[in-house]
């Protein structure tokens, strides 16, 4: 089988000539594209409450259809489709990839491995609404009797990022039943602050680990063990587990209060739609909720999965970051919602992107030869406005996603300030940035000279409800999934972090005997990790 | 007068060329210079408490001597003399740069203008410690006569977040007298969710604003006055102001529970130490506390203003930043401390060196040619090592500051996991990245490979404490500026973020003339903005 290149592709070439236009002639600056009458209806798209606008990046009409050939060459829908029905095209771990059948209202049955797992996943949501009903209820409580006002998620990386973007999203516009906390370090005094902020007796906690292996997972669970035990508290009363069926953390020998399940063929990052997302916030915010988030992400997948390339959504947003990466070589790009509600969104999709994306090697393991993946970040706007927006306009330029949203939350009584309210003013912001990052000004004073010509996209979503942010994270999953499948990588493995785990392990066992006599040295060579040692161990600088 | 650009001093050629090895000969990968005996000892500085390990940088003996030519050819400790003396080096608003003053305790006089700013600036500092231990002791207290619990600061920008870093830096060591919160974005979401966590009689609302006309902040302050009001309250009992002399803050016509004064002399991301961190950090924590911190800055600007160039830490950062972007041409920079109270660190850090190098003019006032001002992002570690540290080790690479502190604040009971303290797992992963991302791993398999030769800094705090916390904090101000200085540009000024303010207060007016007649449709030929207007006032998708 002839193995994939996205610069073998012959679209790849295309856009290679076209990349120059933009590079070279002012002609295609910004500031005269977006005067073309109909440029902003033939550059964005829309489907029900989700609004996206790429009228404002650095493309035209041949770039636009060069992509679509760029997509279509690539088969990157065929691969969608291929996910969306299990087939294990995470080829490294041989797994299917199936977060989208967490929430897949369209059909009852999926076969992987003569398993309906549609049945399976509709069976741990079953056992999620009837416990988080219980919690409600007082029928599920502590061991003293009280019910639960707090919950300590125990988990890192996928295991939160995704839950706490969603539950800060959804705190704004619903008040949460049971109280999150997150306890992902393993930096004790990640502990200490976690428990400075909860009561023992009506706090749950809920470690969150697949293999139930994770080093900084267990290590948490063993303080919260030892915490639960010095206040009398016993874990079949106050901890749950969500966790790969048969893992240390589903054995009957170690009694807990419940256990969810999680499965092999959805990764961490992917997860939020699961038991790992599910059972948090339908303690938050109630099942209900929950599912309604779920309808929100089943919404963007179909569309993802059915919408032809030119009117594909994430798609066209993943297109848009290869051509950003791979032709117009920008690095980065920046996430910029204008709503304090969304301020987790960057952190996540931070993980979600460039854990999946920054690979060396293509899906068939051959050393590849262009960018992949881009380092994202983002605080919300107008914030950013008054931290780096200074280089955003006059330093080296980076992409950005603006994201608005149509309805805030707050209606309650508001005064006008400069003749507007204040969600109006966040809009004029919005508009302005990325109006004036595109069109620039020219001055005589190079210090008040605007370069512009910096691209950015806009999205919208109608509010907070849990639906648009069930849509708002699928469309993130989906651009990501999306712009693996164009660039050749697989989306779904993490290879890169093996290294930095063995030789903790090696410095750990360094410390183990340290720990059981005093009176050791270390046996390491290196004068930097002996000084470090030495360091930690005399407990001063 | 000779123009400056960094192209033009003698060092940058020698540099250009040494960089050559570092780019195309593989003698110069970073897994054999860390192989020299004494190489951590000659690539690492100490102060009192402080400590900076750069021997993981991609540098040798040759390029140390030619980054310290060059800050000898740039001037830089000359202008930070001259930046401690006084002098007026923000040339383009003609000001003096004198945050280094909020925390001189080396000397009693230092004029400016014919003023001892040093009396003005302990008069206010005297007036932060009397109101705050009023406010303790409960003399000062609500209109309802309760004691103060929460103080909300509405500020944006520098008026917040080198403050948000310090209070969350602190509060892991000590309680809060007084809570704090911040309310920085015109989103009327980020109001909405403020108000739900304080008490509206025992919340004091602190405005700072040097003008008190940023937009965002007077919209805030107009929604506080109405809140304050619907509640019976009077701003003359929660009101304070953080404003220049004689700015509308200042007026006694609209009198303030309390008014302290802030100064041409400080730019707003350098304001941490000034009444702007002063006041809520002595209300959370003690006048006292604030002190220790001051004492820390200072120690630190010492060591920056007074160290020869070999040995100056903040100095070596900036060179080793100038050295990253300019010649082995890294676009971004990670700061990833293994600390969560240090979590805020990074945005603090993401406003002061952005927003201070993100140019394109020199200090004349010249377009310049070369890069200035990266991407800074970052989040602790472990969490990154779960989130985007897949891309750190096998995507594009980038230079990080990992940032350890010797003891941590939690020492009540603590259990071990595979033989280590939590403490120590964490520092074994710290210690195994720098190693890891610098020596890499061959394989045959590229999946499994690592290309290593990623360079880091290793910067060691002994603790969270207030001096600690300020030492650190002084560091990063004093290696941001010394990079303006070596870039030649003016890190002081920000007029990046005037376009997007002219083009906002245009589409302001647009909503303003509709908010008082329905009927009236926009004056705008811009099909995009139009569409945003149209879909925010329908107030739906």
């Amino acid at each position: 089988m002839k193995q994939f290149r996205l610069n073998q592709q012959e679209a790849y070439a295309v856009l290679n000539n076209l990349s120059n236009r933009f590079k070279r002639s002012s002609e295609y600056h910004l500031k005269h594209l977006i005067q073309e009458d109909d440029r902003f209806h033939r550059f964005s798209l829309s489907m029900d409450r989700f609004f996206y606008d790429f009228s404002k990046q650095r493309l035209d009409a041949d770039v636009k259809q060069a992509l679509i050939d760029l997509a279509k060459q690539t088969r990157a829908r065929q691969w969608f489709s291929k996910m969306v029905n299990g087939e294990r095209i995470n080829c490294t771990e041989d797994r299917a990839v199936l977060h989208t059948a967490t929430r897949d209202m369209s059909r009852n049955k999926l076969d992987l491995d003569g398993t309906n797992i549609l049945k399976q996943l509709r069976q741990v949501n079953e056992k999620i609404g009837a416990f988080s009903h219980q919690v409600h209820s007082g029928a599920v409580c502590s061991t003293t009797g009280k019910a639960f006002s707090d919950a300590v998620i125990v988990g890192i990386g996928g295991s939160y990022l995704g839950c706490e973007f969603v539950y800060q999203a959804m705190s704004y516009s619903m008040d949460p039943k049971i109280k999150l906390h997150f306890l992902p370090n393993v930096d004790i005094d990640n502990f200490g602050q976690v428990i400075k902020q909860i009561q023992p007796e009506t706090c749950m906690w809920v470690v969150i680990s697949k293999s139930y292996t994770t080093t900084e997972t267990m290590a948490n669970l063993n303080q919260v063990l030892a915490f639960l035990d010095s206040n009398g508290l016993k874990p079949d009363d106050h901890l749950v587990t969500i966790t790969a069926k048969g893992s240390p953390g589903d054995n009957p020998d170690n009694p807990v209060l419940a256990s969810f399940h999680m499965f092999d063929f959805i990764g961490g990052r992917y997860s939020v739609s699961s038991a790992v997302g599910g059972l948090p916030l339908s303690l938050s915010f109630g099942f209900e909720s929950f599912n309604r988030f779920l309808s929100g992400c089943h919404q963007m997948d179909q569309h993802a999965l059915n919408q032809p390339e030119a009117t594909n959504i994430p798609l066209t947003a993943a297109l848009i970051a290869v051509w950003n990466s791979n032709f117009l070589n920008y690095p980065t790009q920046g996430i910029i919602p204008y709503a304090s509600a969304l301020s987790k969104l960057a952190p996540h999709f931070q993980q979600l992107n460039m854990e999946s994306l920054g690979k060396t090697v293509t899906r068939d393991g051959k050393t590849i030869g262009y960018p992949t993946g881009s380092i994202i970040f983002g605080e919300p706007g107008t914030n950013a406005q008054h931290s780096f927006f200074q280089l955003a306009h006059q330093g080296s330029p980076f992409p950005i996603d603006f994201i608005g949203i149509v309805r805030p939350v707050f209606t309650n009584k508001q005064v006008k300030s400069k003749g507007v309210y204040n969600h109006q003013e966040l809009w004029a912001n919005m508009i302005a940035q990325a109006r004036a990052l595109a069109v620039g000004k020219d001055d005589p004073d190079p210090a008040k000279s605007f370069t512009g010509n910096r691209p950015s996209s806009t999205i919208l979503i109608n509010d907070v409800s849990p639906k648009s942010i069930g849509m708002l994270l699928s469309f993130y999953e989906a651009r990501t999934v999306y712009e693996g499948f164009l660039l050749g990588v697989n989306p779904f493995d993490q290879f890169g972090v093996q290294l930095g785990k063995v030789l903790a392990a090696k410095i750990r066992r360094e410390m183990e005997a340290k720990n059981r006599d005093a009176n050791l040295g270390f046996d390491i060579p290196d004068p930097a990790t002996r000084f470090y040692l030495d360091t930690l161990f005399k407990g001063e600088l």
